[in-house]
């Protein structure tokens, strides 16, 4: 999940939906570990037993938010951009700014499906209107991935 | 200067009158330093008189173009597109794909000028026709940066 | 756990035990994701229930050894052994080559803990000599963590 | 070159005269561009009429000592540290602590000649007393490099 440190309830709670759809359907949720969309995702995944990483930019992981499972205190700064999107199969683009615009385009750059809620609006990404058609793309494009090996 | 390894060859002429523009003007060139507008580019730089500095992917340096000065082997895959923004003032962004795209948010992100030359439209970015005008507004923009010091 | 792509069956069943010890002291295990004395650590710490992050060198996850619940794809190469030691709070060194020597330095650079296994022998380590040895002094150096916040 | 950030006027001393000898021999000086041995390193080199590199830790180029000709601020830590290796061809080590340690084995990982100089000992690196000894055994590896080609 890529998307803002910043966001308002209304982004915090779609995020916090995220998560917890993205957790019911055994998925490990992948995010930047830090506040706003990204505390909300973890939140949501929490809430429903699932399993989450934070990838930080700084040194010390106590800048995690608390429903971060596994922070990862990568000492990157925003370059940790990249191994947000480069641990992960698919990315959910929530709003964001330039940081997130930047996950979205090292993504379709490593040619993963990149999934918009509300996000940035680039040639490749696949748009959506709510957490639950998210979800129902994520399964469809899981299991397309499957048969294709 | 951020741009596309593959380009045609109107695009590889502007991209050498840009080179050619920024030597002329004392500035060193960085850039990712493979083929296409990024080899255009150097190869102005260095027909001007410039020197140029080639930030790769991989962990050879035998890879860079032939008018890379110094060239970086990063060993950092894609993930060296943040090291080209990180060491340029100012960034004039070509024509190009996704990997130019993640150049723009990561220069954007830092709050770093980005004039665009045919390149992709991103709010906050500086659009322009020519190489000359790109020139200019970098003169401008450097300019304004000393005054504001 | 810092060691060897390579190992022979001693340090395999060494690694092996290491992992087992970590995972019932409830502690994640970090590694770097591939074969060798990575994959026993993995192995032993996925029989004794627990869980195993692997920081990967290249871009397809699908090279992690098959104990890795967590493998996180980097792309970076070799600068991928920074983040293995980022997020430890403790380093464990056993038998490896430079790049174990890299992970060493880093950790003690970043003022970790680190103890050695028969590994490198590097000023400001601590050496034990078995794996029972290794978890007693990670157990200590936890509660001294502890106490001194 | 890579040498500890703090130093005496003994070891400033040897790393001016170190940079000196490189420039003489027309090698590009690659540093981490910040103090202590990294400064000498390329006041001696500016002196002889030579070309300084410092990749820096952090994101603003400001932080570059005063004889570095191209600062690239990577904003990447100490992980940085993999990248002034990677740039280089031969590597002269001048006495420094657990960074230039990290930086000697990242070298010795990539195949990549080590001269140490009151540095490290580490095996696999090739040690001398004096610049100039280190410079001969530089031209040497050189001509070496060139004929195995």
């Amino acid at each position: 999940m890529v998307g803002g440190h910043r966001c308002d309830e209304a982004i915090a709670g779609t995020a916090r939906r995220v998560g917890a759809l993205l957790a019911k359907a055994g998925a490990t949720v992948v995010c930047g570990g830090l506040g706003g969309a990204m505390e909300a995702v973890c939140a949501g995944a929490k809430e429903a037993g699932g399993l989450t990483v934070g990838i930080l930019p700084g040194e010390d992981k106590r800048a995690a938010n608390p429903y971060v499972d596994i922070p990862l205190a990568s000492g990157l700064g925003y370059t940790r951009n990249t191994l947000v999107v480069g641990c992960a199969d698919i990315v959910i683009a929530l709003p964001g700014e330039y940081g997130t615009l930047s996950e979205i385009a090292f993504a379709l750059n490593g040619k993963k499906p990149v999934i918009g809620l509300g996000s940035w609006n680039i040639e490749g990404m696949r748009q959506v209107d709510t957490p639950e058609e998210a979800i129902l793309l994520v399964k469809k494009l899981v299991r397309k991935n499957k048969t294709d090996r």
